[in-house]
């Protein structure tokens, strides 16, 4: 049944679908279940309930849409705008390039506030756009929290205080496929109106569950949008919620017990705790990267991304080269440059449930892949960068004290 | 982790999410995947290609979207149509009532053509109708082949020998959630346009995959129809088929290996015997019902369905207790009553990968529930009846002989 | 990977291995540990606790030895008797007989005491030879509480009451691998010195663990006698439980959370309402056997067992032919008759995590299969006069009320 | 459940029970089935003639028993030599000890040749007493071909050879627990009478199955040793191997399965590859060790082991503090020292079903607690080190190609 046998475990290190902890598939190893029984419903109450803390919400309403990020995301700009609506969406990466496709495609009227691939979203032209726009023609402020493509985190607290202080009422729209669950990520705080993930990024989880929190502004918004949509209406799933069946089609019983492992997993560890292990690990990569000799995708260490790191080669190499690789000689997957900075960057995800030894095994398969490919890195260097990060900054595992 | 654990198998009965059988719950026990590898992609091009075996399809193009069946129709219809376009639809049931709802929030104009709740499709309203339209305002004729809330099976032979005898050009799509892998479903001999299911039902996986087949006619259609669509475009499906990475968006690792399980395991029963089977279990489970003298909530022997029974009780018991019951007393879970039928029916899923000895647990279940609820059944009429069926027509298992 | 598959899932009522329940499928869905962290002890300390109660013993000492059944005896019996020592022990059916051999290879001198198979251990016998043996020559009276092969249980309160009445010190080792967690077993109240069972019986795991539980007077026993043993020795594990790391070779780390999580369950359900379940399940069986017009191999009411009923067929019918057919056709899985009674009786094991309907569906199948050998029971009867029953005394499940 | 979770995978490297890929797990996730049915002698069948080839016998007979290693030393011992019979015997560390130790409580009369730990057998003094005992008096050499304890690997050839030079008859019994399916071995070429291994070693399976394979030697051996055995009796076994049903007591359903799953592994990876890859491993590990200024405990180049390796630490550190430090900061399992070298050293298990990166990032993690427990490592010198190695010495995964 495994097309490609290798012996060993795989190191996964694209930036999705991540790893899955061994608790979470346990979870999901089991039947189906009638979904209409109380015991569906009574867990998916106590679901909908502990979400919410991983967005940093308590006056958001959540949405488990059996989707993926795409789905995602049609389902926070349906539900909350109507054709013809005015947004900005800022074009740094694939990733924000295709919501702004989809933007176009749902027929917004998309100011694209473009920046070179590397760099984060540029917030001065969003502060000029929100100054000058007095007539509130802006209807959303789309942006991707971290671009997976590139590994550039954007600020979403400045885009707040943009808004906030020209009090602008634009929905605040935000990505956050590739960040919540590892990234520091507040909806309340910095008044996001619609905040989506997926399970296979953090969380953890196969692909399958589109995870949108919407805002009380949001619901509000829900309620004029005239964005043709059904199966993505959220107000379908609020008649079920006021039922207290939640489901308005049926679900997947095994992602709703793999949900329920991963979020009792992260309360476990702390999400605090989890959002200091990205870090760590992003920290750690970038030192490797440093020490090879390379460049980090990422231009100003402000936008620096703590899930993912997208590595430049030096031109007479092609990245693709090294993917393929190292998947063929180390199984080891990482992740392809995609479109603009095809061949020229490759990507190493370092999000979701992974530790330390886990990506020193890959930063190692990486020296080893390079080295293969004729780019002449010293050995065992990024590996020494980031042990000698780790081995100072790594605390005990709480649960073994 | 189980909210209302009880002892033993539960014997799951209601008509969707069904029984998983093993060996897929197996192929799904698995670690997430870098999709973009080599790996999925050559998995994927085997699943594309047997999935058109079960909609006896070879001129079919497939799509295997991260979705339900919800999500299914709400492709079949966008890809195909635009807003405006007059569809004719049946409502016999809560599922053929909430597809013509959505074809309605889609903004297609939708003749209703409404039957008692139990009964089949009119099909001689729709002679009429498509006699009538000799300009083709007509643009598809929507029918839902086993509708689950009242166990019927629609005819569609009929409707294709319909649009024949008079030449109308309507795309003829078809929901064949609850019958695809287990009713005798041809697309290519009926000449549907689209046909789709879902994976928690025949196929006996769990939710997440919403395949949708199109005919060439179909995929011409969508060249033109104006629907919006994003996420349930074919189109972005068909051009990653063309680059030969089969996929627009993160597909689910595990549920493609379950597919491949699930066909696999189809196969080898083989798709014919797999179809005798359910109509083995169908006709013992309606002799069972005869036996306790209860109604069959369909009408007519013609529309009886192999895949679920609802069954109609007297008018002093109320179907949920029975429903509440059996999952309470006997780990048995069954299907409600919906919508008008609330109350009175309740439902017997017989579809999936099922056997006789769980069908006669099931009955022998059924009965003492009835008593329960002060039904003077004959306790063992039901099974003795189903029994006396199975015992003469039930073959060896291929695999044993 | 299986090697004959069939549709469905397989009803299993060989009286071992038994179905196991998903909960304890997940549990042991995991890789391998080093059992020498200090994770494996702290659980180990908890299942050497909690194992107890299965016995109803505060004062004995339990090992979980990696063999079987098989082992678990030679365990017993090297570790209290030294060659030459005389046993008490009777034989009654296939395991006793097995048992009574291995006694005999390991150089003991067996009192045997045979009666008719489907009769019990004849304790007449018993206390004449107690009787006599003022010189307390008798070491150890063995007895299998309940034989798997004629399902016939024995009555330990009256072992112990002949042996209190002489004052006679000999050892009181038992078999209770088809009655401890489904039979009411007092290992403390009725002085069982040794008693042991095995974990794919009523525990529903895999095979894999001999569990065994030493009174203190057998843990004396064992400091004098004189067989020869290494991998079955108690001191070995003794001398690691007070080191607190418990294990002196390699555990199953896969089965001891197996143990885990089906010593939960079957806390959660409640030792008494197992016990009485399984007592549910053994009269119906009965009853149904009656309503075929067969006989019960346990030929007095005294001894027949709530964990197997072994059916005598009719001298025209070969039981082997039963079983055979009942595989071949309904995926249904009967045991064999065994030695003495092979071709006479088919059996029905009722023990593990199993509920009322898995049962019925099992009776369902034996009453076609018996229609298939020539048997002319009339279809539905066991099932009937088993629903009466259970309809009346099967108690709602707790977590479901 | 996870009595001790921590984020990421557990890197894994005791020398056993080692990782379990993912394939035979799955292959393991699965309900118990009728052990007497068709299906099981079946795949049993397979089993026994495959398992041969790990071995590399053709006149081998084996036997699957439910037991560990120590259950598998005693069944060799048992069935070939009778009580007051000479072995010659090699205490060379904790395991070789361990089986002395059975040896003599099992009443043989062992000469123990005794090394310093870290140095071989001392196959000088077995040449003198195989020279001397003209009369053969010695009934078996019995040796360890990989001392899991000090990383030492003996020369089984020269054992072969030194009994051939002398024409001596004594059986030639071998320990291969932590060498068969990962080192060199070849039964019949050497001459091997006994050799064993247990499932939870380089089979990469949970502990639960002893296999023991017998030359025809041995097996006419069996039907005059004298001691005493019932649950290791291989006679039992070979009743029922002419019967076609194959056990003579219940076997772990889902170790077959997974005994299955893991041959295949083997043969679609191919034995020879194998053991190349341990020997890539092996090789990297000690490259390691060099580089960080640190001692194999093993001596001799001669000697030195593929499977495990124990480094020798200053003695200013406790290798206990290196272990108990791995797993609770880096989630890393490393053996401790035993008995002799406790405290000593600490060992890294590279067997199994394991590949580079794997290996990497546990040497990473050891540079890391090295720095921890204040032994002055250059960080990333011991990855360079194996990296070098490994970058030129590993194959494209063949599947992948």
């Amino acid at each position: 049944m495994d097309y490609v046998y290798g012996p060993g475990r795989n190191h996964l290190f694209v930036p999705g679908p991540v790893n899955i902890p061994e608790p979470v598939l346990r979870a999901m190893n089991r039947n189906n279940e009638d979904y209409r029984s109380p015991a569906i419903p009574a867990m998916t109450k106590t679901l909908l309930e502990d979400v919410k803390k991983i967005f940093k919400t308590t006056t958001g309403t959540p949405f488990l849409i059996p989707t993926t990020g795409t789905g995602a995301w049609e389902s926070a700009l349906t539900n909350t705008l109507s054709p013809g609506d005015r947004t900005v969406s800022f074009l740094i990466g694939q990733f924000s390039l295709l919501w702004i496709d989809q933007q176009q495609r749902l027929n917004f009227k998309v100011d694209v506030v473009e920046s070179e691939w590397g760099q984060g979203a540029n917030l001065n032209i969003l502060a000029s756009k929100i100054a000058e726009d007095t007539a509130h023609t802006i209807k959303a402020v789309c942006i991707v929290h971290n671009e997976t493509a590139t590994g550039v985190t954007n600020n979403l607290a400045t885009v707040r205080e943009i808004l906030d202080h020209y009090r602008h009422p634009a929905l605040f729209l935000v990505d956050g496929v590739s960040s919540i669950c590892a990234l520091d990520f507040r909806m309340d705080e910095w008044g996001v109106d619609v905040a989506l993930t997926g399970s296979q990024k953090a969380l953890s989880l196969p692909t399958g569950i589109g995870i949108v929190c919407a805002s009380p502004k949001a619901l509000e918004a829900s309620k004029t949008a005239k964005s043709v949509r059904v199966f993505f209406d959220w107000n379908d799933y609020l008649k079920f919620y006021k039922m207290g069946t939640f489901w308005p089609y049926t679900p997947s019983i095994q992602l709703l017990y793999g949900l329920r492992a991963a979020l009792d997993l992260l309360f476990e560890e702390g999400l605090d705790n989890v959002i200091a292990r990205h870090s760590r690990l992003g920290k750690a990569t970038r030192l490797a990267v440093e020490a090879w000799g390379l460049k980090n995708c990422t231009q100003k260490e402000e936008w620096v991304s703590d899930t993912v790191t997208a590595v430049v080669v030096p031109p007479y190499i092609d990245s693709t080269e090294i993917v393929r690789r190292a998947w063929k000689r180390y199984n080891l997957s990482l992740g392809l440059g995609l479109n603009k900075v095809a061949g020229k960057v490759f990507r190493i995800g370092h999000l979701g449930n992974l530790n330390e030894l886990q990506l020193l095994g890959c930063l190692a398969g990486v020296e080893m892949v390079l080295r293969d490919v004729g780019y002449p890195v010293k050995l065992g260097s990024g590996v020494a960068a980031a042990c000698a990060y780790l081995q100072n900054n790594t605390p005990l595992i709480p649960s073994r004290i």
